[in-house]
This record gives structure tokens, C-alpha cells and sequence, in this order.
């Protein structure tokens, strides 16, 4: 991990400052977001979760995140329409084919077509939004770059930028009170994050991870339910999607 | 202006690197983004406009956005929606009233309440996902922080540390290629900005302002029009508006 002494240390899991505090959690409906958002949960934090409908081929993956939000009972829930697909340059929310069976070299080493231009940056941007119309100081991200650097919004050093970049975004960060960006799945492996979800009790059966579902169910074969079916195999946990 | 000799500059209007380059510009409809849309195809860049349907509420200003990008004959006029009605927190987007007639030294005191969280935080990002999504990499916007420095996404730390992170957001950043924020008019007066938008021939009746118009006519008292008629009355021009 590209550690910067003078960057901000984001991949820890803080406590709450008082009891009841609130933090937003970027919720996907994937098993990175869901477990982050139980894993603030268990430390006491209450959640306003933020997901986005931003045009995605599959709407299955937001339908995850609802349905996470209702049974971790997020204080507040809000659906944001953050439309990306006049962005266009993705397979996520365009037409091109998604990559099947490519193996791990090759994953690490591109970054694929999947990749959708900045969403991290609209996404956290949005979320730090959230965050300072509420007065909150805290805001976690499931990302992780241990399994899967292939996106460079998911990178630490990018992560660390956009925290200082927040605080000079926002009235209260200008003021001496910045949104923190947390990303404590940072460095942990697929399969760590799969042991982490089972402890939590995450209902992993709806945790959505495929990127190009065949009639409603993980087609197994592009680069993130290989990820997946890699990280629940090294766990030693079923996966309950298979 | 808070210049720091490691932050890139980002105050000047950069000449087309190869005839016909074409550049992404947010256009708000406002005077500073419709005139700075017409400054950058004054020095010969070809413009994809990004407007943003916000869920605001006043349509008008989107309206003239689309004026705008068709007299000005951009090649692409993309209208995004990104609502950010639930993220609350402004009264451009919400219920609470816009002050008015307010002095000038009130305005560059405080951060009002139509400051929108961390708006151009986010309106940056998804204009940076265009540029990379179309292999462009350079970005204008109208922000100007010498008469109105109120809001702090305006203000030139926040738009260098913004360009250092939207390098590490983007695949093209990462790979040595990163979207160059421009903001020509930050150390213009609105005074100035009203000269060149005259000089360049900008329809100045399609420019939109005003944050509480009454019958779809400019109220004249809220801190965006008083600044504007100030801006014109210095520089001599009469407000077609009025």
C-alpha cells in the first residue's frame, strides 16, 4: 500500500466520539459496502447510508442495498439519482461486453471496462454532501485494493487525496470540521472480508457482486464473481449465491 | 489569492494543444460559466457542455443552459441528472428562504445558506468522468472567487487540491495523463467578467442569476443579483435582464 507519512491514515475503523453518532456509508449492495456498513454498525456508529441509482445496467445490486439497509436498520436510507450513463466509456452502464474468465495477472494488471470514469469521486463527493447538510464528520467506504487494484478509485492514495480535497470542498471542512473518509476494508483480502461478514452475521444471500447477470443470477465468470467465489473458497465459507 | 508554488495554476485560459481539441466546460447558464464557454471557444477549443438538472428549484438557469449551448454551438451539450434534492441543507434546493439585501461585507463574511454542500465537489468529478470517458483532458468552469468568495468550492485551494485528486481518480490520470482543471475567470471581478462576456458576444439576456426569481423575472435583491448588477453597473454595460 502506497502509505504517505503526511496522508491521513484511512484505513482504520474508528469508534464513535458520543453514543448514538451518526456516519454515512456508501451502501452498493455489494458484500465490500454491506460489510462495512455492519462493521460501523457493530462499533456503535448509526448509519445514513447512501445509494445510487445512477442508470446501472442490473438493477439487482440495488436492490441488495435496500434490502441491507432495511434488515441493518440504517437510520436513514437515501436512494440518490446520480444518472451516469451519459458519462458513457463503461461496460456498467453501457453496451459493451463484460470481460468473462480473464485470470488474476491479467485483472491485476488492467484496468478494466468495467471501470466507470470517477464514480468514486461522484460518489464520495456526493457522500461527504450528505454528510455536511447533516453535520456529520465521519464517512466510510467499503473499498479495498488488496485482491483488486484494477480500479484506481479504489486506490489508498486516491482515497487520502479526496479526504483533503473534502475539507477544502465543504463550509464545515473550511471551518476546522472535515467529513474523515474511512475505508477500513482497505487492506483486507476478499476472503478476510468474507470471515468478517460471517462474524457479523451479514446476510451474504443479498449481497450482489455480479457484474453481468444471466436471468437474475452471478453469471460466475467476469472478473467479480471469480473474486468473489476466490475470497468465499479461502474463507471456507458456502456462499449462498452459488 | 491563496497561490501555493506546488499546486499546479490553475487561473489561466490554456490555448488548444492541436486544432479542432475538445474540451469539457460545466455550464451552469449562469453569467461566469456562459461566459467562459464562450472564452474557451474564443481560443479555438471545441466544447462538450455538462449541465446539471439538480433537481433546483428554478428551472430557468437550466434553461438558459441550453440557450447557451446551442448559440454557442457546442459539439456536445450533455444535461445530467443529479438530484440533489436529498441531500438537503440549501435553500436553492430545499424550502428555506434566500436572504436579501444583504450588504457586501455580510456576503464575503459568511457562507450563505444557498451554498449547496460540496456542489462543485461533485459537478467536478462528473465532468472529469466525461473528459476521461471521452479521452479529453482539460476542464473549464466559470467559478470566481474575487467578489464572492462565500462559497468554499469556489475558492482556488479547494479547485488545485480537487485537480491533484481527479489525477488519481481516473485511469487516464493514473496512466500519466490527468484531466487539467482551468478556472480563467478565479481572479476576475464580476465587473471584468461582465467586459469579457460583452466583448465575446455572449447573449447576455440567456444568462441566468438570480437565486429566487418571482414570476420567473430576477428578484433583484438576493446576493446573486445584487453582485451581478453590480458587476454590470461597474463595467458600464446595461443588464439586458433589467
Amino acid at each position: 500500500m502506497d502509505r504517505n507519512p503526511d496522508m491521513p491514515d484511512i484505513s482504520s475503523m474508528p469508534e464513535p466520539e458520543a453514543p448514538g453518532q451518526r456516519a454515512v456509508v456508501l451502501l452498493s449492495g455489494g458484500l465490500d459496502s454491506s460489510t462495512v456498513t455492519a462493521y460501523a454498525s457493530s462499533k456503535g456508529w448509526k448509519i445514513v447510508a447512501v445509494s445510487f441509482d445512477y442508470g446501472q445496467n442490473h438493477p439487482t445490486e440495488l436492490e441488495a442495498a435496500r434490502i441491507q439497509g432495511a434488515r441493518q436498520e440504517v437510520v436513514e436510507h437515501i436512494i440518490a439519482h446520480v444518472d451516469l450513463r451519459p458519462v458513457g466509456g463503461s461496460a456498467l452502464v453501457g453496451s459493451a461486453p463484460v470481460p468473462k474468465d480473464r485470470d488474476g495477472e491479467t485483472m491485476a494488471e488492467d484496468i478494466p471496462i468495467t471501470y466507470v470514469p470517477a464514480r468514486n469521486a461522484i460518489f464520495l463527493a456526493y457522500g461527504v454532501a450528505v454528510a455536511e447538510a447533516r453535520g456529520l464528520t465521519h464517512l466510510f467506504i467499503g473499498a479495498n485494493s488488496v485482491d483488486y487494484s484494477g480500479y484506481p478509485d479504489c486506490r489508498p492514495g486516491f482515497l487520502q487525496s479526496f479526504q483533503r480535497t473534502a475539507a477544502l470542498a465543504t463550509k464545515t471542512g473550511v471551518e476546522g470540521h472535515p467529513v474523515h473518509i474511512h475505508a477500513p476494508l482497505l487492506s483486507l483480502s476478499k476472503a478476510d472480508i468474507v470471515r468478517l461478514a460471517s462474524r457479523l452475521g451479514v446476510d451474504l444471500a443479498h449481497t450482489w457482486t455480479c457484474y453481468d447477470p444471466i436471468d437474475g443470477h452471478p453469471c460466475g465468470h467476469c472478473d467479480a464473481c471469480q473474486l468473489r467465489a476466490k475470497g468465499f473458497a479461502e474463507a471456507g465459507v458456502i456462499d449462498p449465491l452459488q
